[in-house]
């Protein structure tokens, strides 16, 4: 195992510097037993490391940095937790169980300068999660470890999660390592924080954000873009900071999904991908902001940038595609066409604001000379809501042009759009959007707020709440087309009203 | 041959809606040996016929319209123009040949209400041109006849022409009739002026515009587009307004080239197709801001919007490219890279502003690959200036996410660009230009005086200039990557300092 003592070895600017450095750093460690976190704050980067055979043993170790930060001290202070659990400080959060713990505690003072961290942390604890365990397959409920929460990491308690078309998409498994847990559309209640963690509190009502904002960034700072990096590489391999899952099946890790893991009772989440929202709340419902509602509705206000009079297309009528034109509606588009081959949903999108709808079946021509034919050249804005390449370029070729543009909402990581360079020479614009273009610690509560002043729908997107048992069920509607919105009650046993006010 | 009293029979708005029945007007009179144009006044709609048989004989019909425009009144007055050549009135427009004129004389006052328009039109003079006779051939040198302007047209002296990499592309045939007169940057002086003409006035110096810029249309009222739509069509089929050419050899039409024609000693443009510029500015370098010049350059600081500290990358450094690296430096971008396949651009690059350059061949990698590696990431901006759907996507591939913008400026009609949907979702943004997004007719003389206030280089681009007799050493120039840009001088026999100051 790493001695501590070596890091002063190491000069702070090559250690930030050289990712590979920090990997090796923490392979060595984690061969030894222990986990390595590295982090920095104002005047400090800190190592943390986590005994993995002690459970919830840990020590911090603190090099001070002067402002040219290349002559470092090296301090170490190692604290136990206690083995009180969380769970029985809230009853919202007290459904946790708890299993043995044992800690063993040493104090080293190596220097002038220590920092001594005292947490609380619960072990590992059991719930259910549904396990996506090979791709294609159904999911299965298990019992699951969570892991306490490790440096700026927030354990939360979700109590309802959306069901959405990326969760299918992953579940084919050409991307992501099995076994899994899913979900990423939900909202919760803080549970327990891990060290460092100081905007959230025990009892906080939150959503969780596959796309962080770190607020200190240099895309974070921009207003050009929502699109923090901070863990990105981890949360995408399905793995938190220190390159492990925070579930575990039987010993076995089980990996998240975008930092999230949702289709869990509990999951652990970095405290820069979570949004504090409102206490009143509804969290079955708001649940919704966590992706789908936010990413269609911001596509057509914030990506798009609809404008007033304009005549806009949305394709697909899911529940992005409702929601980007609830967006064109509050941006007080006149024309909204909703474009979809089930027209099973077009008194649906009629009630979200669409002025028209089209079944591309119903006609001979393509649907873009369909559109062009209904908006004499063309409309101002396209919305992709479907994840199909052919489905973008029709969107893409039914834009007017000299001003016409297109965003691409729909999700599809592996496939292209054919664009005939004549079309965007002649004045259209092509953009993609993530999770709406909105800064997704700092909007959502905003979204949250909008909803409950009743300015923004979320009630009519659902069409089906089920059990987490349940939850294949939400999958086979979803593939055959049924409803809009599934939403998965994590803890359907618990009546209300409760402390939640879900 | 139409009636003119039949005029009346017509309603007017039926007239203005049908654009058949205006077609098959026009057969009918020219199958009389007439041309027939209609225009607009905020009070009237005028008829004019010119007949053809009598070269200069012309006569307006005047139908008053109401408010309502339902009811109208008919009048009409015919009046010849005298034979007087236009061309003696400015010794810079003296060089036009006119052949023998008749005319015809007859007045009729049919109503209360009459316009007479005294306007003075030589007959169709003969100038040297070159004439692209067949698809991919080399142009030959002949005797055209250039017809008298008609209503909003101007018939301009060209006195000097670039040649373009879009006149070579069109030269190959696919999409343009032959035979054709080719050019479309260039600068010249107004020799005589169509009825309704009030911009223009012999001997003003002018850039004619392959991009219309009318002032009244939607497109025209919105600073979003400058995608005039003026007489589109037509210039786009080698005809003016009245779905003729102005240019004929022998009696035989020649086809026009996107409204200008400038590979011709006199052409006739719309009024609409046309910019005034100040008086000094030398034709000869001022030519270029006709197309290369304004399109790159706008591609950087109009369309791309290239911010301060930014960086760069400009996919071919031909005129088109070399301009861009001029925007991209006026907008004070710290990294500019140029990227050409040919390295003997690399030092006109530099003293245009690039701070490096890279010849993908010199790489294993792809070039997107490289310049990723060049940027940490990708470049904030990539400017496409090839016109080759490869590069595209090249460039596209280039830019960073979360706000890259691809700006596709190089002109391609035929191809599609293959774009990647996760890297559109990832924030990129993916445009194109037409004529750098300028609003022609406005902008055109805004960087006519930026040259010569010295903001902006143009002597630079002009690595040869010929007369019009060896065009086809420029084409054989551009398509061996000789140079950058070759301008034709038309009247290489004018010896300066002229009245032009050329």
């Amino acid at each position: 195992m790493l001695h501590l003592h070596d890091l002063h070895l190491y000069p702070l600017g090559l250690l930030w510097a050289d990712p590979s450095l920090l990997a090796a750093w923490g392979g060595i460690s984690a061969a030894g037993g222990a986990s390595l976190d590295l982090y920095k704050t104002k005047r400090d980067i800190k190592y943390c490391f986590y005994d993995l055979t002690n459970n919830i043993f840990w020590r911090s170790v603190v090099i001070k940095t002067t402002s040219a930060a290349t002559t470092t001290t090296t301090s170490e202070s190692t604290s136990s937790s206690s083995s009180k659990s969380t769970s029985s400080a809230s009853s919202s959060a007290s459904s946790i169980s708890t299993s043995s713990t044992s800690a063993k505690s040493s104090t080293t003072s190596a220097s002038s300068s220590t920092t001594s961290s005292e947490r609380h942390f619960s072990s590992n604890p059991k719930c259910k999660a549904a396990v996506a365990w090979e791709p294609g397959k159904p999911l299965t409920i298990e019992d699951v470890e969570v892991a306490p929460p490790k440096v700026h990491e927030v354990r939360i308690k979700i109590i309802a999660s959306g069901v959405c078309h990326t969760d299918q998409e992953y579940l084919t498994g050409q991307f992501r390592q099995f076994p899994l847990v899913l979900g990423h559309e939900a909202a919760g209640i803080v549970e327990s924080v891990g060290p460092e963690v100081t905007k959230f509190s025990q009892g906080d009502k939150v959503i969780p954000l596959f796309l962080p904002q770190c607020g200190e960034c240099e895309r974070c700072l921009s207003p050009k873009t929502n699109q923090c990096r901070k863990n990105w590489a981890n949360t995408q391999a399905g793995v938190m900071a220190d390159g492990t899952s925070r579930i575990s099946y039987k010993g076995q890790q089980v990996y998240q999904f975008l930092g999230v893991s949702s289709f869990s009772q509990y999951t652990v989440v970095p405290d820069t991908s979570l949004a504090k929202i409102r206490s009143d709340a509804p969290l079955n419902k708001v649940c919704l902001l966590g992706c789908g509602v936010s990413t269609g509705y911001g596509a057509a206000v914030k990506a798009a940038k609809v404008e007033e009079r304009s005549s806009c297309a949305v394709f697909g009528l899911g529940a992005v595609g409702l929601a980007a034109i609830m967006g064109c509606q509050a941006a007080k588009a006149c024309k909204i066409i909703g474009v979809d081959v089930n027209p099973e949903r077009f008194e649906k999108a009629r009630l979200f604001g669409a002025t028209e709808c089209v079944n591309p079946r119903d006609h001979a021509k393509t649907i873009q000379e369909v559109l062009l034919d209904m908006t004499s050249g063309g409309v101002d804005y396209a919305l992709e809501c479907v994840g199909s390449p052919v489905v973008m370029t029709s969107a893409f070729e039914s834009t007017r042009d000299a001003w016409g543009t297109c965003v691409i909402v729909g999700w599809s990581e592996s496939e292209a759009i054919n664009i005939k360079v004549e079309k965007i020479l002649m004045g259209r614009t092509l953009k993609g959007t993530y999770f709406g273009d909105w800064k997704s610690v700092e909007d959502v509560p905003k979204l949250v707020d909008d909803y409950m002043n009743e300015k923004l729908k979320l009630d009519e997107f659902i069409t089906d709440q089920l059990p987490l048992e349940k939850i294949n069920v939400a999958f086979d509607h979803m593939k055959k087309g049924i409803g809009i919105r599934t939403v998965i009650n994590l803890w359907p046993e618990e009546t209300t009203p409760t402390v939640d006010t879900v």
